[in-house]
């Protein structure tokens, strides 16, 4: 770092570590930054900061977004008594992109992980529960099909099968499109068993 | 980007397309700033923008730093009839990390490329040429080993011929600790012609 001068290591500096950002593309990101006219580089820094001051948590579902209420939750045609749990904003975007799905969200910012220490109170699993004291005919389990998620997905299941309230969880298996041929072999024991009739 | 309320939105837009960024990446990048304490967010907005506008060109050299003139045109135990001429600051910043380069630098800021349309006039080519005039011993070549570093490199010497400056090249090569069962064709016959004798 001592290669550059002292604004230009700072630069680098502030910018490695941000997530997918290492040290060589710290530096290839600082010097294009540097190369941009100097409005542009203002208006991306406003952009940031304004973002980060006016965006909180919907009140209902605890996505990220700019009101009270997140579009989703405002929508009074969506179906509100079908909850569906996501693990964050972008797996919440992800299922909006197809467009199909009808019911809310809750977002628990986050999974439940032993390894790293998150436990089901470092989750928003609570403001989930407050919710099923509303009408709610199903709640849709749609963490990750990783090993988090799915300690997640049974977690939560348990906490509120006895309240009567239908829970599922969204189908794992092989992916439209996949080649069997390099698919691992747990997604494929998995889409055996979650086999359908035809 | 309709999945995302409005500020959301307009951050991920501006952070796709950095270089590196693409759209996935952008999202991550952008919730992981909005996770991030306001003052952090703050900080990393006010050191670029403070960057952009207090870097600036070397008055000699062209690479970018904080004052009229770099820390190596500044050091007078470096060589100053000695210049090697590289394509941006970061190939300068890996020249500087040997520890081994005693003379100076020249950053043309770009390469020549017919393809991209980017001329010799493109380039701070003009201002190596009024180096020349002062006291010069030898102009390194140290352009990328690309098609774009080589035409470089080709029309500099050529330009810089006349005048009677020794001009040189940096070695081809297999790079070291290079697997040769891994290198392509085009290297491990420069490698070839380059040869020399033990």
């Amino acid at each position: 770092m001592e290669y550059y001068s002292g604004h230009i290591s700072k630069l680098i500096e502030e910018l490695t570590g941000l997530p997918g950002i290492g040290a060589k593309s710290a530096q290839r990101l600082a010097f294009h930054l540097l190369n941009m006219p100097v409005e542009r580089v203002e208006k991306l820094a406003e952009t940031v900061v304004s973002a980060r001051k006016n965006v909180r948590y919907c009140a209902q579902c605890l996505t990220l977004t700019d009101d009270e209420l997140c579009p989703v939750c405002k929508n009074g045609k969506r179906d509100h008594r079908q909850i569906m749990v996501v693990e964050n904003p972008r797996d919440l975007a992800a299922y909006e992109k197809t467009g199909k799905y009808e019911g809310v969200y809750h977002v628990l910012h986050g999974a439940i992980s032993p390894m790293l220490g998150i436990g089901p109170n470092d989750i928003r699993l609570k403001e989930l529960m407050q919710r099923l004291q509303a009408d709610v005919d199903e709640v849709i389990i749609a963490t990750n099909s990783s090993l988090e998620g799915e300690t997640t997905a049974m977690y939560i299941s348990k906490l509120i099968k006895p309240t009567g309230i239908r829970v599922t969880r969204i189908a794992s298996g092989v992916p439209v499109g996949g080649d069997l041929e390099y698919i691992d072999e747990v997604t494929l024991l998995r889409a055996l068993e979650g086999r359908t009739d035809l």
